[in-house]
């Protein structure tokens, strides 16, 4: 597929411009035979903005533009990106409670449209997500998302460890849902600071993950048939929140 | 795009027999220059079977099929439908509550899995569809829906209308979502026997249904950001039916 070019940035000095001015970037691409300072500093840059890297045959970038791009072309994203600990002391400063989503290797563009409207729909703040291993916030997904991606802050995080460790500090709780967990969604107590890790629905919440948050807990199911669409999933599980929160 | 021969049945004396066992069928193809006493009797054995007919030129259905068609085609379902009546005696012999789902113009086939997923974990028995202006339950369709299309009874009704009426007249309750409704959705009696009509995101349920309905209900949300999928909207009124009738 080619890329319209409105959502590609190439060239070395461009980028690094880009970089520095911390426009939204949803990932670099970078040829194998490419380097020198210039290289050594997009890449720095790239680390301290959480933009993921990869390294391509130069024939890869070649074929997505073919504007001057000396091995280095960036994609834009359509989503702002925000630094997480900004967005917990922008929501405190509020007077409000966290309900924060992580989603966790989920890469539907489709499903992540419907967990952000959902999201906004029930008054969780924000969507922490990976930089790795979730599907593009191109336009597209702003589209799926009827717009909600950009009414809700984004923030996308190097490492979904490091992130509970964060929440953990601030006081946040943080449940992973998982289909074989004894406690159930109603028995957990949504109504303090806390945000729900949602899993891919294959794979589930990554086991290290598991073991660092304070509890696991199951939706109830009527039958033991435990096969809810990630997005359904996701829409039980806040509101849930929002009645234990509203009502 | 050339449908695969398995699932089409051609030829007017296939079709006959194909009614006549009340094989599962989505609709049939009628030539508009295809006249005679057999093309009456498929015209009247689909009306009895709730089989939607639609006519079309010649041409379309030469385009569809290389076997002798002699002007009909039926296309095969991957769903075994179900009379609504005989559902609502099964269910209750079997001393269950009813909990039926009635989608009303929702044509996404990925929307329909994922509210079969969700009909099935929470409990519900039955999803009622009309059998025109939905989308085709074929054997994409029951892959989306992880095998829920055949864990469930689906009934294909001729009238919506008609389908309350007699829903009605078995003691259960209709109520339609709907954005705008004052009654909020925890404030039904979901322990009841009851059917919920959800309406597609763009247009809602239908008028005329509204009015006869029991009730109208919306979800409540935190923010004036209306903008729920309608599986994910599903999902959150299933889940608080579950609770209501389990916890």
């Amino acid at each position: 597929m080619f890329i319209a070019k409105k959502n590609i940035i190439a060239g070395r000095n461009p980028i690094i411009e880009a970089l520095k001015q911390h426009q939204a970037i949803d990932k670099i691409l970078i040829a194998k035979t490419a380097s020198g300072n210039i290289i050594h500093e997009i890449k720095s840059l790239a680390k301290e903005n959480n933009v993921p890297i990869q390294f391509v045959p130069s024939e890869k970038i070649n074929s997505l533009t073919n504007i001057q791009h000396q091995g280095v072309i960036a994609y834009k994203s359509a989503v702002q990106y925000q630094n997480l600990q900004q967005v917990i002391d922008f929501i405190n400063e509020k007077g409000e409670t966290p309900l924060f989503l992580i989603l966790d290797g989920i890469t539907d563009v489709r499903n992540i449209g419907a967990i952000a409207r959902t999201a906004v729909c029930c008054g969780a703040q924000a969507i922490i997500i990976p930089d790795k291993g979730v599907g593009a916030l191109n336009e597209d997904a702003v589209k799926t998302s009827a717009g909600a991606l950009e009414k809700i802050h984004i923030c996308r995080v190097n490492s979904l460890m490091k992130t509970v460790d964060e929440l953990h500090l601030n006081g946040i709780k943080v449940y992973a849902s998982e289909m074989t967990a004894t406690t159930k969604l109603h028995n957990l107590n949504l109504q303090e600071p806390c945000a729900i890790i949602m899993g891919s629905e294959g794979r589930g919440v990554f086991t290290g993950l598991i073991k660092i948050c304070d509890d696991t807990f199951a939706i109830p199911m009527a039958n033991n048939f435990e096969s809810l669409n990630v997005s359904v999933a996701t829409g039980m599980i806040l509101y849930e929140a929002m009645k234990q929160r509203t009502l």
